[in-house]
């Protein structure tokens, strides 16, 4: 029962990397919105393989068809199907795994859990699950932008120890979209792009941070005390394959800080709004948005597939060694940008909806 | 609708700092468990305020009723009802509080979303929510204790720049609790409640890290793909007050490292058990747990309230100035501790029972 | 976790016969609705044991706390607790109970679930459970009526064989209210309660039918498919105590009946709105809420406890006889009237915030 | 967020009448079950229409792909995704609905609700969905079956004023599947079936009652005091289209007897074990199973699709006049068998779930 996510807007995934193909059903999205198989194909193509030449070669078209929730352009209000079929498997790739445990992967856990494993490829493990969330996200982002104007921009921060230099109060998708490692500081992402083709051809990969932020965000989403924004984004992100760590606003440095340093002054701004003067909070205080930007970051580790041999043992528990021979990505972050971007988008549109259905119903 | 947490072993937490009094309702415990008063009391007793020189010197003996669901000493699997009046409120202390909202506290954005808010404390925000918390995690690990031998220790990791070297494989609760600033490294520990000491003396506040480690987790727990170990964690404690960043395992420092160095390769020990000869996965691939242990960090923001002026607006959004009078903690870090602990349990006794359910009916 | 209701109008209870009280843990109810423990009180007096000569003669006040939620007589946005204490309670008449099972109670299936039971009177399964619901249900009606003006009058329509005549269409809470048995019918009311009277006399008990009524419901609640209105008013007042069957409109009888007569011819009224001649469907067509009244009847069972001796078993399996010394209602249907009314509205109220959340948000 | 069922054992139903498909997503289902595509199969042919004189002409073979979740025959305790594509359509037929409200029918009411509407027939509200719930139903079903020898058995046990004479404990799925109206009692079928054809022949329909028996239920499950087995069962069923009443054991005419005559004495059969001596509870008390068996009745409305021609408003609310073109059952009852069936498996295996997660951890 963890193939769900969301409370009113809620999404179920399903489908492993090898079989009939991945989707995802959405229950809960108002009815009436225009929304067409192309709305989705978009997001689904900055986040499919085979993109660039610093993505997997694997070549998947992830076409989507949209099965039911729709009629004539507009949804019903009734779940929303999309499916995506499974088209260039290679099970002659990953045939040893049949018989061995990737290391950092999750073939030895799903065996220990389940008993049982697709073992021709990451199956439900794999990231191609996003494929989902992705589409999911698109019409999530639709709903955010129609109801309230919120702009949802991800980008890569940090590849290894390599920063960029990004104002997410200004960074715009186009900016995002015009390098193939979507890093929307120029100069940085020539040298990302280089980083990741050194470690692809030593056989090994590389990680880092991706940063997100959400504008125009009204004020008073979040629910108290356990789905405050910033729990149920932190839950969000981390169920993406390969996340290790989340932060929101000043995350692990604000800690260096003294209160005084850190806390955000309240002023009142020229349209007479409650505004912060400093953004430590990350956009939420008590777990309630506060109409400043939201601004989360998320690291991924190194993808664990590599060419390189590592020592492993087989699901026998024999002491064996492995090579990655499948088709993988040298590093993660340029496509994980739009899985964070879905992730946001489907809380805050979640919220959305709460947030309508509890304190918008009495007028005051 | 954000009361509520876990799946199976599911608690709603009630009440705000001032008013009636503060508690939870505990439903899916297991029957026959054998819990009394003492038994939450002694969790509560490391949570409650006045409990040191370097807390808030609120007193509050946080002395709690078993309402339900326990009889003759044992639980019935009938829902929990822990209660905790409150008692030494001093709302004079909070009487600016109802006209001027304090910088980074949730009373802007409470009355942003709800337009009413008890003005007489934090309310609902207040930390003194947690206590419903801390009390329902006494439960869970008793459980995870009887059933699987789990065990669970968090002490505080970093306090500002001022690191302690602690071994999580080892690390005791009594060693925790050998000093007030909960930090089983004593050199370390007397520079943090120095630090801490001179902070407060400036009117000032500051923050640091909790670490928090799970031993003898059963392999199999975690329910990918949104229910993953580490998403419901981070979720769990980043719905703590003052919680900026949540990592897992090699957390951000692992996106430095190239996949080969981060890996965790597996290897048969003398038991025959297949392990990993490091643990920079922190316990967990796929989401589910490996059997090594889950290492956890959080990071808690300075105590936004202070002594020190601060500019801010009042309800009205007239520009003031504010400088805390309420009874407050310089550093939550010391009292942070047990409620980290009690919502790692928490995540662990639920998974326990869902992992019961749907991976042990069916014998292999 | 059976002691959660509804998704949004989340209510949770708690709390057995004998103990330190029962209560619920209302959580998503909106914010800023006047409440007060009076309020809240005037359906807990209707519920009461002790109220008139034909229920049970314990006397037990039912005098409520509003332990948190409510701040200045209006509701936070918070969890709403309120809980009564247990008074009246004499151990020693149900003594028999910790070793003797009474047919037909729950006795038995708590010990085959739980393996332990409260066996000081009917623990978690005793009517007094319902003390929460009603509490809930009086802020569900409240909000009902103040944004839809609906109104929820319930009533006996049948004890045993006798049946009384009411219009649903236009009966008041004043005429249920008017006689001790709350059937509005005055003349067969006299008659129930005189079978009452004489059964009670006999050391026996009786059963019958509630009949329930909601008006102005809003075109459109209801949540296709599982959630239908009529699926979710089946599980409320199928899970209070003493019910065995359940029909909406035309229910059972309906079933005689070919299509042609059966059906709801549309027309439209002077309002120019779209209304339905007949209502046999009771209010909904394809578990959405017509505007048509929505109207249910519930089957209760005699009351099991009764004083005259019937065979059983002891805990421990050995046969025996029992009679019921404990204080209980001959017939459970005049107290079992505002039970109704609270499921229902809590259903209702449940519904309107979900259709306030998914189809008023984008705007037509 | 209406379109999922069930807490452990979860299910959620997408598709219209017309579109892509329609299907269901099962989460939660034990992993290495053997499952294939022809067990499920096998109850959808007892659903689909066309497969004999008395139902519907309209030809579906409703053949079924497994899209997720079965590998190698077996279960991967990952998401079953099972879909069926819609062939047989013939808008044409629907043109009318366009325009039309079909008396008793959801046309109205879904455009009240959502002010959009699949036209080209039922959508949504159309009985076709009920082949996702048959699907996870052949799954529950197989899982109860294994794991503790329940038998399942529904039948068609009242058409209009018709009568069968059954008895619900020894009645089999064989004597069943022996007639076309589904009714084991063979003199009562043909005149069952004569009536349906006397009725379909005027352009007219009729209804019924649908009895459903489940047999070897463990003792225990069921959870107190919302999710009682009779309260989830009363859900299930009242969820399916065109059903307007339930009852469980004596149900309706329970009400006429009176406590000494209704309640179930306990005794010790000859292996030991707790049974009573009658079955008026239905196989619960409490809310939970008690060893005997559990017993339902589902009233079925005469099918509002009828060829007679009646009254009726356009969606702009003209008033018309409508005869049914589509092709629909003159009595629903011989196909609803396997969903009343399926809907009391889903709701039993869920519970055998939440059952094992409960109260089958702590060993007494």
């Amino acid at each position: 029962m963890g193939n769900t996510f969301g409370h009113l807007f809620r999404i179920t995934t399903f489908g492993e990397s090898h079989g009939g193909g991945v989707g995802v059903v959405i229950d809960g999205c108002p009815p009436r919105l225009e929304i067409s198989a192309a709305d989705i194909q978009q997001e689904l193509d900055r986040r499919r393989p085979g993109q660039s030449k610093i993505t997997t070669p694997r070549k998947e078209t992830d076409t989507c068809e949209i099965v039911s929730g729709v009629f004539e352009g507009k949804t019903l209000g009734t779940p929303i199907t999309v499916l995506v079929r499974n088209k260039d498997t290679r099970p002659q790739d990953y045939d040893e795994m049949a018989r061995t445990y990737r290391p950092s992967h999750a073939d030895a856990t799903y065996d220990a859990k389940y008993g049982i494993r697709n073992w021709q490829g990451g199956g439900r493990s794999s990231a191609r699950e996003t494929i989902g969330r992705v589409a999911a996200g698109a019409i999530a982002k639709k709903i955010l932008k129609l109801v309230a104007g919120v702009e949802i921009v991800g980008y890569v921060k940090r590849i290894q120890d390599l920063e960029a230099t990004i104002d997410p109060n200004t960074v715009t998708l186009a900016q995002v979209e015009s390098n193939i490692v979507r890093c929307p500081d120029a100069e940085a992402a020539e040298r990302l792009i280089d980083r990741i083709e050194a470690v692809r051809d030593q056989g090994d990969s590389i990680g880092g941070v991706v940063e997100c932020v959400a504008r125009q965000v009204p004020k008073g989403l979040g629910s108290p005390v356990f789905d405050k924004l910033e729990a149920d984004l932190a839950k969000a992100v981390m169920s993406l394959p390969a996340s290790k760590g989340f932060e929101i606003g000043s995350g692990f440095a604000g800690t260096l800080l003294t209160g005084s340093q850190h806390n955000d002054e309240f002023y009142r701004d020229e349209a007479g709004e409650i505004r912060t003067r400093t953004n430590r909070s990350g956009g939420t205080q008590g777990g309630i948005a506060n109409g400043e930007n939201i601004i989360i970051r998320v690291a991924f580790k190194p993808t664990a597939t590599i060419r390189k041999e590592q020592r492993t043992v087989s699901h026998t528990g024999e002491e064996t060694v492995l090579a990655g021979k499948g088709r993988h990505d040298p590093c993660v972050l340029p496509r994980a940008v739009p899985m964070v971007e879905a992730m946001m988008a489907l809380v805050l549109c979640d919220h959305l909806l709460r947030h309508q259905a509890q304190c918008q119903l009495l007028q005051p």
